[in-house]
């Protein structure tokens, strides 16, 4: 038996928000190995699956990433369809190249498939583009976060260059990120926007500007920080009163 | 009569690429205005719906944007349900602004619905990874075009401050832009990878290095430009007698 393994996008929350794809390979998995913060509707569809969860909670690994690849070649070899289901997109901060790798290595067909990544989710919540004429050509998504032999990794240069950028992981550092970029240059005026659980019920939008956000106290679930003058009318509509109900309904 | 307008995000071609709550918008739309790249098997999605093309083709204004505005709001006075569909993701070079800035001065309700983007489905097509631990923690989308008032736009610049970049609507300035990389200092070995028609049957990856790109010609589809050292392995298996067939499977 040589099944083949899947990784899938699981979106940024929000079951329908699941690509049609994503969805007929959940109903027809063997086997499900998940992130933890995947939605418990979306796990729902894989009905018939064994359901496993393997992931890291907000950048820690609760699960060796040697040990899950070896699951996941195990798997291959005694089910037919192996889906291993990745919060937002799995090849935008899903660390998924280390199971491709291990997948390949073992001989094992392995297949992606896209998923709306977070800071995509995060941009129709506050009805913003993040490009625009005349005002932003490129967007950057970044993570200040660092691993081991990373410390080099100059994140803030990567938002310096760019017209807009989307800051993941990154909330929970918001008052070091504020202050790194005001010292390299930025406006303490550049206007921000932070969402949290994009696409889910609880989902909250906060417009504010780099001054502000040095500041920021509260987010406690996962959130994305965008960073950029194309958000300067989310700024004003906030300033006036708050951004309308409307404009940040999941 | 005032309905809602849906801009939704198609994604990059294939239809079940979409996601689960597009699909269901397009199902239950009453007219559908839509780009002229949308796959013929997503538009009939929309059975009930009248359909109506205003797109652009690549970066063409074919319905100039304020009769595309004009025709929006006049359709939700008269329809409950109206959809505008966009190749992609509506905000990530979608030019959604100008059409929800439009609906919003109108007054009518408008709510984004997230889409694939291209380069996570190119990146889907060549399993790998924009980031990976020790070499990329960041990505740059960028579009070397620009419009009236941009000509100032330093696209080079978020490339060469990027570890990985996607250009969007760039194959076709391919020779400029390796030109343009490598007089500001890029190395001609920088790994490329171009993926043509993203999710289509017809898709075609390309490995290749930033000096190779100078001397491309081709590609006729849309196609997105991927650079960046995470692609120096799929050089490698280019380099080997090309990249295996099933690492570039639609």
């Amino acid at each position: 038996m040589s099944g083949r393994v899947y990784l899938v996008g699981a979106g940024p929350g929000a079951p329908d928000l699941l690509t049609l794809r994503a969805v007929r390979l959940l109903e027809s998995a063997d086997i499900v190995f998940h992130d933890a913060l995947v939605h418990p509707g979306t796990l729902a569809l894989a009905a018939r699956a064994e359901k496993i969860a393997v992931g890291k909670r907000c950048g820690r690994h609760t699960t060796a990433q040697r040990f899950i690849n070896r699951r996941l070649i195990d798997a291959a070899g005694v089910h037919a369809t192996v889906v291993r289901l990745k919060g937002g997109d799995p090849l935008l901060f899903g660390r998924a190249q280390e199971e491709i790798d291990a997948l390949e290595a073992a001989g094992i067909d392995c297949v992606v498939v896209p998923g709306i990544t977070a800071a995509l989710a995060a941009s129709a919540a506050v009805r913003t583009s993040m490009t625009r004429r005349g005002l932003s050509r490129n967007v950057t998504f970044v993570t200040p976060r660092t691993g081991a032999g990373e410390e080099g990794h100059d994140w803030a240069q990567a938002v310096l260059a760019a017209d807009t950028s989307a800051i993941y992981m990154g909330v929970g550092e918001a008052v070091a990120i504020a202050a790194t970029l005001v010292a390299r240059g930025a406006s303490r005026r550049l206007p921000v926007m932070i969402v949290e659980n994009a696409s889910l019920p609880e989902q909250r939008c906060l417009a504010m500007t780099l001054a502000e956000l040095g500041s920021m106290r509260g987010i406690s679930g996962p959130a994305i920080i965008l960073i950029g003058e194309v958000y300067a009318q989310g700024q004003a509509a906030s300033a006036a009163g708050g951004l309308p109900e409307r404009a940040c309904a999941a």
